[in-house]
């Protein structure tokens, strides 16, 4: 039986958890892909206490690992875009195949990191990149390799999800929220990539591109995070019959690809709107086989170590392969992936939601409608609260759901709103998805 | 580029959908595989007009495709368990590959055909057999490769969820949905398979072996349809916040495994609550990536197609491989599979909603709840409604959810409460079903 020897770098919590998962589940591993799979070196610039490292390669130097000619593949848990991109480029210069946890790292540099792993005629993996132990690349890349994608809706960051449920089950404020799952350590100490919607965005790049067969593009991106929702904002969706959730969105269309990240509407009784919590979820909708969805935890050492060692166990199988019989790295054979216009977030077409506060006098709501109508918004649904104060003139809250419209006509139309006298404060706007197989 | 020859054998609805499926997206699929599947040869007795068969080989007898020396690869479509066991057999025989959905197939004779086809080093795929375009063989075999699988629990055959949606959601009757489901062709005309729990209990009886490790044993598992389920349950269900769904059960213990297919009550809340009409769904726990799921359409021509042509391109990337280095057939090597005793239903724990119609006299309750502690069966829930009428000693409902208990002693003590002179009719059982990641 032929052993597959293993370089892990970086031994945090997911290196940790890989290191240890190979270790616990070695039996299994062996009665399923008839190998062994033996962790040879591991390297971080400090020790894991999770770890019993007693017998195994410990090394300070990551790039050790990269050049050790006993190492068959390279398991990136570093982090970060500059030392790991460094570390992954060498690897793949000395004829290590590579596995890792790293969107960020895919998102930006995988144009890069996939020429030169072509070139070698070695394996780049990362199926833990996105949804943590939920096997959706493989899903994309394999289980619907017949179909033509038409769009992804996922709920790809749990960290936003986890604030977001809280916020609608607890009546709990965004800040709130935040400051404690910081404490219980859901969020990160700076919460910017989750909250501000980039890491999701990194997840999407990686998601449409291996979908549609477009070259990753995550600098084009449309990127919203939810530090903007507020209770009011849950209370009403949920009055209409809707929950807020931080959606990745993808979908193929005739002028171009849409590719955005931000908070949306969805139904109440829509699958995507009851994942709770830190979990993760994946929409696809593709010609054959219909809308499927993929569930899981998207974070968290031991369900992210499920992928990576997934994707070990996959690449020992594709080892003697040659590379043109393997799985393209993003899906498509190289010379198939074609330039694809992303569509600038003013040119997607969507329902909306908005929420505006108007002096409650005669006259201001046909006001609003006269300018929806002139970019030809039609109205679907409408809340229009009484004053509470018995005093005139009063601020009252208008919500009302738009029929799907071109944005750029909705930024057109909320631009005439706002000029309105009587209107106090801005106008809200939440896009509002409509997630059935369409 | 090389390309791949396919023989279809069956031009039903499914081989119809997989015959156009491969002709309209053979574009991507070159796109994505590098090669070229062609379909050379496919076989029914009739034409299906569904398909344009001008530039295929066209033969009456299926047999014909099992020994044309110019098929790579055999997709058996015609369904039933005879003839398809030969011309499977057959084709093994003459070297060839073979697909199926063939859920009865591989559930009965699953163990002959994956031994005749490791003596021959050919490959037999099953994708489609199970959950239509729901890439879940897929996960458990592959994505999840790395994890110790405890519980899988489904929605697996459409008709009865179908049923049971429709049941809950229009306050409609079994037999009323059953013949609609009929006329809409959701349902066979003999719908015994699908209401009965049959179908189901193939499909469950392949997933245990692949999560478990164990030999294939249709003839041990527990079967039970929803032909019993009756407004009256679906209302009391929902009032103590449960829905009812057809569920398949596989559970690993260290007494055994829990191969059960029975109507469940799970809290609305629950995601697979939540998987409405004919659409399927499956949750797979394991140690690592702790619960996922995978959610599609469970059959239909199209979604079904969408597996079988997945699992062919599948095979074009593992012809060249030595058998040892592809997936085993049922996710263990072979020489790993190992017996399991499978649990008889008595020796399952479960909870259990109980309903029953007794006088409404003084002392009833507390002799139902004597007759349940004596077999340390706790009482988690109780609704008890007053008599409707004025006259005295008018039968009333009770309705029970019993903490998790062994189900002999549940036995055992039913058969007590319908030795209670005042209990009118017999004593209503349905489990109910904890989903939560445990």
């Amino acid at each position: 039986m032929k052993s597959i020897n293993i370089g892990i770098c970086g031994l945090g919590t997911i290196g940790a958890g890989t290191f240890n998962l190979i270790d616990q589940n070695s039996t299994i591993i062996t009665q399923r892909t008839g190998r062994e799979i033996r962790v040879i070196q591991v390297s971080d610039l400090i020790d894991n206490p999770a770890c019993d490292l007693s017998s195994v390669d410990l090394s300070r130097d990551i790039f050790e690992v990269a050049r050790n000619p006993q190492v068959d593949i390279l398991v990136e848990l570093i982090g970060g875009t500059t030392t790991a991109l460094k570390l992954i480029l060498s690897a793949i210069e000395n004829n290590k195949h590579v596995v890792t946890a790293n969107k960020a790292l895919i998102a930006q540099h995988g144009r890069e990191i996939f020429a030169a792993a072509e070139q070698k005629g070695v394996m780049v993996a990362y199926e833990a990149s996105i949804g943590g132990g939920i096997p959706i690349v493989k899903a994309l890349r394999e289980g619907l390799a017949a179909n033509r994608v038409q769009w992804i809706a996922g709920i790809i960051n749990g960290t936003s999800n986890y604030i977001l449920t809280e916020m609608e089950e607890k009546q709990r404020d965004f800040a709130d929220v935040l400051s404690e799952a910081q404490q219980l350590g859901y969020a990160e100490a700076d919460p910017t990539f989750d909250i501000e919607g980039i890491d999701a965005a990194h997840k999407l790049t990686i998601l449409s591109s291996i979908a549609f067969g477009h070259p990753l593009q995550f600098d084009q991106a449309y990127t919203e995070g939810i530090a903007e929702i507020t209770q009011t904002d849950i209370r009403f969706a949920s009055e209409l019959g809707y929950r807020i959730k931080h959606l990745g969105i993808t979908r193929r269309l005739e002028e171009g690809v849409e590719l955005r990240v931000h908070p949306a509407l969805i139904a109440k009784k829509d699958l995507l709107a009851n994942i709770s919590g830190v979990m993760n979820a994946v929409m696809v909708n593709s010609d054959a086989a219909g809308s499927t969805m993929y569930y899981g935890a998207g974070a968290g050492a031991v369900p992210t170590a499920s992928a990576v060692v997934a994707d070990i166990i996959d690449m020992t199988r594709s080892l003697d392969l040659p590379s043109a019989e393997r799985i393209p790295y993003m899906s498509f054979q190289p010379e198939h992936i074609q330039e694809e216009k992303i569509l600038p977030v003013s040119e997607i077409h969507s329902a909306y939601y908005l929420r505006m506060d108007v002096l409650d006098k005669p006259g201001e709501m046909a006001n609003i409608s006269r300018i929806l109508s002139e970019d030809q918004i039609s109205i679907e649904a409408l809340i229009q609260k009484e004053a509470h104060t018995s005093g005139q003139e009063a601020p009252v809250p208008i919500v009302i759901i738009t029929d799907r419209v071109k944005e750029s006509l909705m930024d057109h139309a909320i631009a005439a709103i706002e000029e309105i006298p009587d209107l106090r404060g801005r106008v809200t706007r939440i896009r509002v998805e409509s997630l059935a197989g369409e």
